[in-house]
């Protein structure tokens, strides 16, 4: 089974669906020396989509040990995946759409392959119930770009195989990605919900007057993101108290329960807050910059990883050896 | 006034209260090259605060302009503050500890001092409506530690000049903070409200059997913080849809407001879900290795703060000569 032979030989993947996404999924399995084709109906579509991802993967660092994978487009559903290890579905955000396609590409798929969906809004009982073959389709949303934003939330339906589970992760790995279990299904899954937490409380606070829009921002940039580069939230409580996390929760934990009680998520967001909040950010750069300031982010993100990677080597080594860590600015 | 001297002399800064916090902002001052006389009134506190403040000012960047402070640590309250442009309260968290050490703040601190409380939790109104002087007070609460995270969030009570407010910002931009204004008091102020949003439905989705401790921080480090270590909350918005913001709220607004209306934000933190992040966390590393831990994080914000200094330098110089940013991995 494709377990088996991760290690020695190109792993198939099929990719239906070459927009943004579709495309930023062969870069992560070409990257890692994966056999990748590409199909989408929209033949323009199509095209745009295998040189985006020939244009990035001739950039990104391979795995050495690999070599560079092949992205091969093609002109049907069946070439793409007619003999795929691993088939991944990015197609349009439409329960009915995926059903239909997902019934195809179970029709079509090896029997051993697995079945992932991009969704990063549809639950996996909506779109998977009916096909045959539910057992071994599951979600795996990524995030944009996939090729620098490694985590991928796997999303089993109620019906999927735990072993397919254990083998999507398995394989998320070896190609270099973050696998996470999301065990049941909610809305938003994990990271969007914690994601519509900030975003929510900080419109309204924009929108109850207590803070001006490039002030919510600098609080995340300046405070709370300098922490959550590197860490969690459960680390980062772990490391504000000596103690650790219970510590934490028992020093804080009451303040918290007032506090969150205090929260405004769940209010509607406000027109005249959303205006305020557009105009701050066109004073700040003007529409047609975005995709200047996107290459900027794409770029420090890749640095981002980089320093944390390196520097987190050192750690494990400092660890080893029991010599303090070096201080900081040496 | 202050604002007419801090570009010419050396402010002057009174702290009172040397812990941590206390400790951290006599290195702030003095690295920017201002007078500081700390006062604790527990000796051994005091002599603890002034040694690890100057030990930390030994090892870190200096304003090259202005060169190193002086951080000196004196007998009494009076000393400290007698001829101060600023003091910072950095005593108990407690209400009434604060309005007493206010009160003699304000009778001894001469007439153009500002008074700022480095509280994260009590609300200035609480504290402040009895002081005299209550119009030059305010909160100017720091993060931890505050040399290494800029952010300070300026806290007005209902009496707090509008032009104390303004200068308050001026001094702390002046010595490299990231001041922000919390212009309505609100329990948590800002980045403490946003963290608190996702702390909680953090632990929600441990006790709901969504997510494993571990996953929910993954999908911090390696994916969401990865954002919001480069911009904020609408920053990110802005650049995740081709039309900014005003687009993304067009696109997914509405299924964010039905996902916000889903989050378990206010929900009881249960204790065995508490058990299980406290048990994976040890797992992850024991107890007494936290302290090496925070070194290591430590070093990792200077690092990271660095890296987006010069790289946002490197971005206005592209956007100014209208050159494209530099592609990832050049």
């Amino acid at each position: 089974m494709i377990l088996d032979r991760i290690d020695d030989q190109a792993l198939r993947v099929g990719i239906v669906g070459t927009g943004f996404i579709g495309a930023g999924w062969a870069v992560v399995f070409a990257r890692a020396g994966c056999d990748v084709r590409l199909f989408d109906p929209a033949k323009e579509a199509a095209e745009r989509g295998a040189a985006l991802a020939r244009d990035i993967v001739g950039r990104v660092p391979v795995a050495p040990a690999r070599g560079r994978g092949n992205i091969r487009l093609v002109g049907s559903l069946a070439e793409a995946i007619a003999d795929a290890d691993w088939v991944q579905e990015s197609g349009p955000e439409d329960a009915d759409v995926k059903i239909r396609i997902l019934m195809e590409l179970d029709a079509i798929a090896p029997a051993g392959a697995i079945i992932a969906s991009s969704t990063s809004a549809i639950m996996p009982s909506r779109f998977m119930e009916r096909v045959p073959g539910r057992a071994r389709c599951l979600v795996a949303h990524p995030f944009n770009p996939p090729y620098l934003i490694p985590v991928v939330e796997l999303v089993p339906s109620p019906w999927t195989d735990p072993e397919i589970v254990e083998r999507a992760r398995a394989i998320l790995s070896f190609v270099g990605q973050s696998p996470v279990l999301v065990a049941r299904e909610v809305a938003g899954f994990i990271a969007n919900r914690l994601q519509a937490a900030v975003i929510s409380e900080a419109i309204s606070l924009v929108a109850r007057g207590v803070a001006a829009p490039e002030d919510v921002d600098a609080c995340m940039v300046g405070a709370l993101g300098l922490r959550w580069a590197l860490m969690g939230p459960f680390e980062t409580m772990d490391s504000n108290a000596p103690g650790g996390f219970a510590a934490y929760v028992g020093r804080f934990g009451d303040s918290y329960q007032d506090l969150v009680r205090d929260l405004r998520v769940a209010d509607p967001w406000p027109q005249d807050a959303l205006d305020r909040i557009e105009g701050a950010l066109r004073r700040r750069r003007p529409i047609d910059e975005l995709p200047e300031f996107n290459s900027w982010r794409d770029m420090m993100v890749a640095r981002l990883r980089s320093l944390v990677a390196s520097e987190q080597g050192e750690l494990s080594l400092d660890l080893e050896n029991r010599r303090p860590a070096p201080p900081p600015w040496s």
